[in-house]
């Protein structure tokens, strides 16, 4: 089943209206989810949608708070989320850093208190359709071991990193587990096992069985120690940062996951005298990319967000895909 | 068998100046490379030193040549390593970092035209030692496949964060290859596999054989398409912020590896009115992750950089632990 992106989004702001959102807010909102599921991004669109919506009616995502700058350090601005609506905060922040990397080159938001960012790729596209290097991360609720431990400690922290390139901009939008969660309960929906081995089940053993790792809270780290490390110090530095909350702390929440510390870094390339050079440098790297011998005869080697373009456009023409029982909950809302 | 630190620093002195170092930077370069030995990063310390030294005979590092600031953009600046020694220049531009946060809380130092830096983590340690949070990284020669390809097109582009922590610094040290090539060099001296599969051979097949990964330049990234992504993210990065090569250009050098774009990054946490309470979130995160089950009975759950600070000492007191050969080669230059 495909639903157009107009229909979408205006069953999404029917909803969020509902819920208590200003017109305003539920338009911005809503093009969040719906362009994310647009651009096949479909665990952190509509698949994500209930959850959201659930999570506002548990007090979890207040929908009135709004987002206030707390502090200055050098170029560093704080902000306190208040408990708001995770992407509409998260977009205030990644346009502030982007106001202020128009100012200063650089632009540095620390945010404390927001709730889940939904899909973190859509700040990046943000920074990138600006001309500016985006890189952002966030930490989250231990769903992760450290490696060689076996309790969740540690949050997967997702990770963006987007570049400016014409309409095909470079946007890396990866979780420090292999799979993220969104990943995972897409497999589960879809009946499918992950490609790879990505956690442990409960009795410890390395399956590629989705519903067993979202069991066991237990999925791989990527590179195992390596991403166990970037994982614990990418939180620690989103919470130093943001004077915020550490993995460790969301962790004791009662209520669940929520008072995440996210950073949010813009580099205005137009501040740069050799802007042309750089992207000629950009374009040869993706050529020469692009000409790399595939393991599997016929396949492309790809950059990350490259293939997004063709994605949106055919959804934008035939509809975007849905899973219909996730379409349906949301139409009864 | 093993050596003093103060023997194997002397040596060091006395090939550098051989080799036409002038007395100062012989020194602080042999103490680079002996404390990276000291710490245990045996792969960059002396293991490394007969390339070193070939790789000035071969003209590729220019033992006088001094890094010099070549233009500031916002807070970034950018120095041109001029082919120089890597470890004295990478050494001056973390300084120069520092000195930048210690003004500005964040100080961006973005180097051109440097040689191989050796150990990343010694520069990530003057961060911390000053309370300054460290983030820093490199390109390289293409050295790993993208993933679905089979040449070697990215580089495996270490990453260093490191965080102040007293006595016990947070220190990760991570190339975005599963194995650094200076691990898989290690294990072919020492005769051992890999403890999992590290990368391709020459048929495609993935295999725990270090010579044969280093045979086909065929490691595998960290989390496979993310360590790819990532790697091609942080060359493009670095480049474009350095206005320096990558590593696609690097690839194209006839003489090897140099010309490398590297980025540091220095924060200084004495300008945050709360560093107290950033410095009691960390250790609660590190009790935290200390209290975690390990998975084999008895193990320890460590963060990155915890287990330096007893190696260092045990090797200072018992002398470092060298391959004879290498120490050999190295007295007989």
């Amino acid at each position: 089943m495909r639903v157009p992106y107009e229909r979408m989004h205006a069953e999404f702001v029917r909803v969020l209206e509902k819920y208590g959102f200003d017109p305003q807010r539920a338009q911005l909102c809503a093009t969040l989810f719906a362009q994310t599921s647009l651009d096949g991004v479909y665990t952190h669109g509509l698949n994500r949608f209930p959850r959201f919506i659930s999570n506002i009616q548990s007090g979890i995502v207040h929908v009135d708070a709004q987002p206030e700058c707390v502090g200055k350090i050098g170029v560093i601005e704080r902000w306190d989320g208040h408990q708001g609506v995770g992407n509409l905060t998260a977009y205030t922040c990644m346009a502030r850093a982007i106001e202020l990397a128009h100012e200063n080159t650089i632009g540095v938001v620390a945010l404390k208190n927001n709730n889940h960012w939904m899909r973190p790729g859509a700040y990046g596209l943000m920074a990138a359709q600006q001309d500016c290097i985006g890189i952002l991360w966030t930490n989250t609720t231990p769903n992760m071991p450290p490696w060689g431990g076996k309790e969740a400690k540690l949050g997967n922290n997702p990770v963006v990193i987007a570049m400016p390139n014409g309409d095909s901009p470079l946007l890396l939008d990866v979780a420090m587990s292999l799979f993220s969660y969104g990943k995972m309960e897409m497999s589960v929906l879809q009946g499918k096992q992950l490609p790879f081995e990505g956690g442990f089940d409960e009795e410890g053993n390395l399956t590629r069985d989705p519903a067993k790792i979202l069991k066991s809270a237990q999925p791989l780290p990527i590179g195992y120690w390596k991403g166990s490390g970037l994982s614990l110090l990418l939180d620690l530095l989103a919470a130093s940062l943001a004077g915020g909350c550490t993995t460790y702390e969301i962790g004791q929440k009662p209520q669940g996951e929520t008072d995440l510390s996210q950073i949010f870094v813009a580099i205005d390339l137009k501040h740069f005298p050799d802007r042309a050079q750089i992207q000629a440098r950009i374009e040869a790297t993706l050529a020469d990319l692009a000409a790399t011998t595939p393991v599997h005869a016929g396949d492309l080697v790809r950059y990350p967000g490259a293939g997004m373009q063709k994605v949106r456009k055919d959804n934008l023409e035939n509809g975007i895909p849905v899973d219909e029982s996730v379409w349906n909950t949301v139409c009864a809302f």
